[in-house]
């Protein structure tokens, strides 16, 4: 089962089924366009990861880190399929970054590799879009990540059988094809990231980890339209505009 | 007034008033070892600053920065008045930090500084402890400072009439003043954080700013008791151990 949250016409919060070109809840189904998609999930935190493809830290210049490096987006990055997304004003460069989350499904700590499946509720489409600009001269990467609406995700939580184990992960501006990979490529796997963050901070449902970029990041314009796809879960469409 | 989030002895959850030797909701008043005192707000997130006294600046031989040093802290990390802390496990130095916690009063997005008080609740008292161990080996601090129960702060919300320009702030272990300094102190002042942080990200109610610790910082070991007061507002105690 494909999982999403929407507003009904009615106004009602619904987490409902997903069919791709319907909706549904209880009884009723909806065309998608007659509904407002919300976030999938409401997470407490996005613990995302840096350089987590070989080729991403390859374009970056920077090395392959001898364990995960992890970085925090807060619920205000949290944006829906669907939203148009305000850039931080006055920034030279910020960047897409096509990314698959993990949904956590139970409240967990001291999770190990070998038990993770146990606490993934699913899986999720996430852009990562980063400002540059001030991440390359920050410590932490607060103005960098942390920005309102930083974090489009969805439609979906797609049940963990929908993934593929080479499951195909692509990012498309304005219809060209951006980003390429697939998820053989994580040079963390999604149990090692749990076990590893689990180790410091307790994971509650609907939290969400987002498991880093292939290559292929590059500059959004004011008015583009993204599309980011994860084979097996969805494609999540955003538009930016710069303010 | 300064307010106080507690369970009362039936269970209830109830924000009342601290009276120092009393805490009291509605008609009703408790010995303040009668109830569970628990932490003054729920944050969607802690946005800290690092380096904002010039002393600590100067004991980390760091640079004092052009701009305010931000990093985060998700809700994990909130620990309460009275609570035992488990330290990360397995750590050389986990730090304390005594900060004083400005206290978000409504959501808000883009504040002058001039305009700053009409956002701000009140103030709490917060102690920023940090993982050194990793804190030195990460580009981002998370294992350094996203760790549960690494923000124990309380156990009031003064109004903010109650904090003199000049408070005070220190911190003892186990009855040995280890922090002493005072709010004059602080490089970026309470209004600049405001308005910085919230270029970048909404502020929500509850939202804690964590506004930089003097010199003085320094190991914590288990069994330690730890008291971090701020002139006007209160004195959080807790104690740590080490798993």
């Amino acid at each position: 089962m494909r999982r999403v949250r929407f507003r009904d016409p009615a106004g009602m919060v619904r987490t409902g089924e997903w069919h791709g070109d319907a909706v549904s809840f209880a009884d009723s189904t909806y065309d998608p366009d007659e509904v407002d998609v919300l976030a999938p999930c409401e997470p407490s935190k996005i613990v995302c990861i840096g350089l987590n493809y070989a080729d991403h830290a390859e374009e970056t210049g920077m090395d392959i880190p001898d364990r995960p490096m992890l970085f925090l987006k807060p619920p205000n990055t949290v944006a829906a399929h669907g939203d148009t997304v305000t850039l931080p004003a006055g920034k030279e460069q910020v960047d897409w970054e096509a990314e698959l989350g993990v949904v956590v499904g139970e409240q967990c700590r001291n999770v190990d590799a070998a038990d993770a499946e146990d606490v993934i509720a699913g899986y999720t489409v996430v852009c990562d879009i980063s400002n540059r600009d001030d991440q390359r001269q920050e410590q932490n990467w607060v103005r960098g990540k942390a920005f309102d609406g930083g974090a489009p995700m969805g439609p979906v939580v797609a049940d963990p059988d929908h993934l593929p184990d080479d499951a195909a992960i692509s990012l498309r501006v304005n219809g060209d094809e951006k980003q390429s990979s697939d998820i053989t490529q994580l040079i963390f796997s999604v149990p090692q990231l749990i076990e590893e963050i689990s180790t410091y901070m307790t994971l509650e449902p609907g939290d969400v980890i987002s498991t880093g970029t292939p290559s292929g990041v590059g500059g959004l314009e004011d008015g583009d339209d993204v599309e980011v796809e994860v084979e097996g879960v969805e494609t999540l469409s955003f538009t930016v505009e710069q303010d």
